[in-house]
């Protein structure tokens, strides 16, 4: 399998956390998104919505999207698996990821924050402001959400990694990037550090990815 | 079942479809976004991050994230399916829900576009061309990603409907709304009108819902 992403790309770590929790081997091709490559013609051509990550299957079909990548590859490759077997625990669990996959990312990404500035001309302050407004309200729920709940274990959802996981430690590492205040959410800390000391997490990260600068 | 939503939320008609899809009986409980009722203490204790839909199943369990309870509807009440069998159709059908879910509309709903015109100050004419430009960059990836399969059918995968149906018509009625020009998108546009002439797709519309107005 070929891995389109970028190391900076929460969507694309999400499936590196992914793959290495299943033990999948594949090979990373980086789409450099500050120099604009996901615009470019290749990447279209793999992704006609210009974005990453894009998964090459063995077979040569290309998955996009990284929450239907996740699950495309829990139908494929079950074990470990990343939801539970319980059609409720799967809920929560494919609940918590969307809290962060569609309220918290699609408002924090690289395309929406070039729109403030550019055709908004927002200054720096103002997209600082827009950044971690999205990221406190969104942690603001989550943190009610797991730390309420007596299925949020050693990670969100009991004691072994799930996709809920596989979202939050990308979003929690760039909360941190863009400098915003984590200490009104304990539970969110103390789940991604957790997930931090298992090496599935820690080949995952940007800073271990080739293509990282 | 009790659903718990608002006859304009696009989430909560994904919802709608979902379950008159499966022809399961459910009972609607408004909750007015526009008069706030969303952030109440009522509604935070069923849905923690404030937004609808909830699901309330028939033993009580709370459901929140509209594609998260749909692929549990799918789960408990196979038939019809909301995705096909096949693991690589399923990943196509998630990606299409998730390119308007993830990427669409969480940058247009209302506590955004609340956003825009509050705390930054921005005119209505911002604040449509803002609605406007997401539409457009998500509507050509999506007329794209439809147009040239040969997995497109009468519907967006083959000729039953799918989850991606499903959020497709929410989000071609929302733009609708806010009077986005969709002549550049003939596959979306005839995909929706044949969803519409389905009985089930008809009784989700906001305008048939009992708190319409």
């Amino acid at each position: 399998m070929k891995l389109y992403g970028y190391f900076r790309s929460s969507a694309a770590y999400r499936v590196r956390i992914a793959l290495n929790l299943k033990g999948l081997d594949y090979a990373l091709v980086a789409v450099n998104l500050v120099d604009g490559e996901q615009h470019g013609g290749d990447n279209l051509a793999r992704n006609p919505q210009g974005l990453v990550p894009t998964l090459e299957t063995d077979n040569g079909t290309l998955l996009a999207q990284s929450l239907a990548i996740c699950e495309y590859l829990d139908e494929h490759h079950p074990e470990p698996p990343l939801l539970p077997a319980d059609t409720e625990a799967r809920a929560r669990v494919r609940a918590l990821a969307q809290a962060i996959a569609c309220e918290i990312h699609p408002l924090n990404n690289l395309r929406v924050l070039e729109y403030l500035t550019g055709e908004l001309g927002l200054d720096e302050t103002a997209k600082h402001g827009w950044y971690r407004h999205w990221i406190s309200e969104g942690f603001e729920a989550l943190e009610a959400l797991l730390a309420d709940s007596p299925a949020t274990g050693a990670f969100c959802h009991g004691d072994t990694p799930t996709l809920a996981d596989a979202c939050l430690v990308p979003q929690v590492f760039n909360a941190r990037r863009f400098e915003c205040d984590l200490s009104a959410y304990p539970t969110l800390r103390r789940i991604a550090a957790h997930c931090d000391t298992l090496d599935a997490f820690q080949r995952a990260a940007p800073a271990a990815q080739p293509d990282a600068s």
